[in-house]
């Protein structure tokens, strides 16, 4: 299993009375207030499972929620093209995934549209590290090639690079209906993806309260085959969401856990990912303030009301606003990704590489984000294991006051356990300054040099590697692309 | 009063098994090792309590040093000037102290020596920022003063443009008792100190397991007026302490229970803080390798031991070892902070200005500092308050689905409560571009100035004042400065 697991206790700013009040004002909004379903089959479905409703506006029976939702598993597995990369989404498991969602992409030449050659390379880039457990296809969007297609080269380029675990990019019922099939020829057909997941998925809800027709298709068509789905909820307190904390809280219950509800109408036991963000608004912007308390706040809620639910956990991120690598990109990522892992997050979106608050994927962030995962890991494992031989009594007695480490046996065979930074400076200023006062992004630039050098190409079967081109190629002729 | 407090649980890495096999390591140190005393007074102080020893070797019973600890307060308080200001260090209160012991100073203008100007700015602006509840009289060193008078200069300076707790810089016998005659003097008396404390120094041990003359003879001093000392090693795995981080908590422990037990034969009762650090090393510049992960294990397990031994505690901080304000500042920063918050640190020095691993204190780190601070403020209060108001549902219910809660009457009554950055942009690129693509550091230059504005003279009573010179004037007559 090559995800991490989370050995240390959640840290937990709710008490249980704070969380059971959130709970019974979500399931208040969705009995009373209800959500609006933008989708004449959802609405059919939801009907027949006896659910009351008044126009698009359905009203959720909160003991049928309850019912419903206690069909998802706790957790699940996630396969890799290569089984040794297969992940567990849910438990003690922390895996990462790097950013998604953004058009454009940026590095020390600039900014520029998202294109299939830095897609080919941020794919990789994710394959070399061993932190990142999972490729997203969503990682840039393709704006070079037809919008009627581009899902199908999004997908593949995943496939072909990278044998890890891949989010899927379908996002309306035709893409995923694609996008399952491609999963289906990668792994052996569609009843071997339907006994154990080959691609995970994610949908939002047009917030407040609403879900749209485009993103129930999707959902609808991932449910069927059994894929997992992550349900996210995007708010923005005073915004899209109400300005107290709390009641932000409550209706990203209610959105993500009627999206739940759905999928397992829809297929009982669908693997699903209780997901979601609140964000403190920029009054002067209008934009979300990432790194700020109010997303740290919602990020540790997020993960009290997940476990509350018995469910897997998305919520936290590498998440930045800043339009470069400087040290709003640093505190933010570092703010960020510290909640994460004690929300107990299990499934990590935007672990790497997000700027501009994903409107660009930036190659430097991604490397300063991979540092911080490298050190989060090692906080994880081996953290500070505490055995005879690491309180090293003899040597403290060998080395005696006033004495020097540095020479002693016990170092000379351990000192390579000790943290070594690809990106942290500790030289002094004269010797830092010699060296070309080069400041964070700048080393980052090598380091992703160094990431884009290290990786291996993992080669992909030919015979699935033609089926799936001739895939592609079909759907393409249709679609005239 | 005036500080934070952390109404969190505390975050755990270690076991109570590991909790007491440290304890126990430290203790068979202690008593088989042994802490070399260099300082005559002192080793004769420790033979009349009953201690082994042999030459400068002291050796310490582990029952004598628990019944010794447990002699100190588990917390205390340290009055300022301005009673509003007061500190409680212990229980759940955290006191946030800036940096100290930095040569040099550095803002856009170039890195300078510590001189008279820059350290009244830097007092205003720990003066002006209420995230920081204690002044650091070593705030940078005044390298344009004569050495063996400048703790007077310095001492007086905090006390002149502050009214908030100060930290004192005496650290041999002789200029403690100057700057503690100083406290006495701003206080009303020798005794009137003795039962409130009106000052607060450090003391380090020369690592490993050394205590030399200059440090035991200013904490004599200390402990004799019932001013609070904190005792603080500085331990580097694999130079200053052993490889196996385990093994440095040990000897942390014995350190400063050591220092701590000296303190308790001097004077039963002396409030003391247990504080320490224990840092990876960098193996190719021999530097301590500041907010890796080795830093963030050390801070919490410190943490955990302090409370073991029902101490107020001393870890953490905004260490850094960059040069300038860039990504690595920032994530060293928030990674450090969080750690510190989160193993429910007491008193925080260096919580704002640090750069060059306390070589140099930085006016852009500080604002970028205070920012830190500020966001850990509103996750510590009001955090997520869980209330009716807050959870909204009658908002929801008129904003309803789709609806957009800008608007809101909610809304509207509450959106200052949302965090507002002074630092962070949110803007998106074409706009930062347009207002001059400022980096965080140049937006930190402007809030420094933001800073040193908003700062207000607390004024001092003219015949405290008056009283304080004549004393500097009569030691500086004395020592010929």
């Amino acid at each position: 299993m090559s995800d991490w697991t989370n050995p240390y206790p959640r840290w937990e700013i709710l008490t249980e009375t704070d969380v059971g009040a959130i709970h019974d004002a979500a399931m208040t909004v969705l009995e009373e207030v209800g959500i609006a379903i933008l989708h004449e089959p959802t609405r059919e479905l939801l009907a027949a499972a006896g659910l009351r409703s008044d126009g698009e506006r359905v009203f959720f029976d909160r003991l049928l929620v309850e019912e419903l939702i206690a069909l998802a598993p706790p957790s699940f597995e996630l396969r890799g093209r290569n089984p040794e990369r297969n992940v567990t989404v849910g438990g003690d498991h922390m895996v990462n995934c790097p950013t998604g969602g953004a058009p454009f992409v940026t590095d020390t030449e600039g900014r520029r549209k998202g294109n299939v050659d830095d897609y080919v390379k941020l794919v990789q880039m994710t394959q070399a590290v061993p932190q990142l457990h999972c490729v997203d296809s969503g990682i840039v969007e393709l704006l070079d090639l037809p919008v009627e297609t581009r899902h199908l080269d999004m997908d593949y380029l995943c496939i072909r690079h990278s044998d890890k675990p891949y989010m899927t990019v379908g996002a309306t019922k035709d893409t995923a209906r694609d996008c399952i099939e491609m999963a289906s020829i990668l792994f052996g057909g569609r009843a071997a993806i339907e006994r154990s997941p080959g691609t995970i998925a994610v949908i939002n809800p047009a917030s407040p309260l609403q879900w749209d027709a485009r993103m129930l298709g999707s959902a609808t068509e991932f449910a069927l085959a059994n894929q997992p789905v992550i349900v996210t909820p995007f708010l923005m307190a005073g915004a899209t969401a109400p300005i107290g904390l709390a009641g932000g809280m409550a209706q990203w219950v209610a959105e993500t856990l009627s999206g739940i509800a759905i999928l397992q109408i829809v297929r009982p036991g669908t693997p699903v990912v209780f997901g979601g963000y609140l964000h403190g608004t920029d009054m002067r912007t209008g934009q979300p303030t990432l790194g700020a308390p109010e997303t740290v706040l919602g990020i540790l809620a997020g993960g009290q009301l997940a476990r509350r639910y018995a469910l897997p956990y998305r919520g936290g991120g590498a998440w930045s606003s800043s339009k470069v690598v400087d040290a709003q990109a640093g505190y933010e990522t570092a703010m960020g990704m510290w909640a994460t892992m004690l929300a107990g997050t299990n499934f990590v979106l935007h672990a790497a590489g997000m700027l501009e608050a994903s409107i660009t994927i930036d190659y430097e962030k991604f490397a300063m984000d991979v540092e911080i995962l490298r050190m989060l890991e090692r906080l994880l494992f081996p953290g500070m294991p505490v055995d005879a031989e690491r309180l090293a009594i003899d040597t403290i007695r060998e080395v005696g006051p006033g004495g020097m480490y540095l020479a002693a046996p016990d170092t000379m065979a351990h000192f390579r356990d000790l943290y070594a930074s690809a990106m942290s400076s500790t030289e002094d200023v004269d010797r830092w300054r010699a060296k070309g006062a080069k400041d964070t992004a700048r080393v980052a630039t090598e380091a992703v040099q160094r990431l884009l050098d290290s990786y291996v190409d993992p080669g992909l079967d030919p015979a699935i590697d033609e089926a799936l081109r001739a895939f592609m190629a079909e759907r393409k002729a249709r679609a005239g692309t």
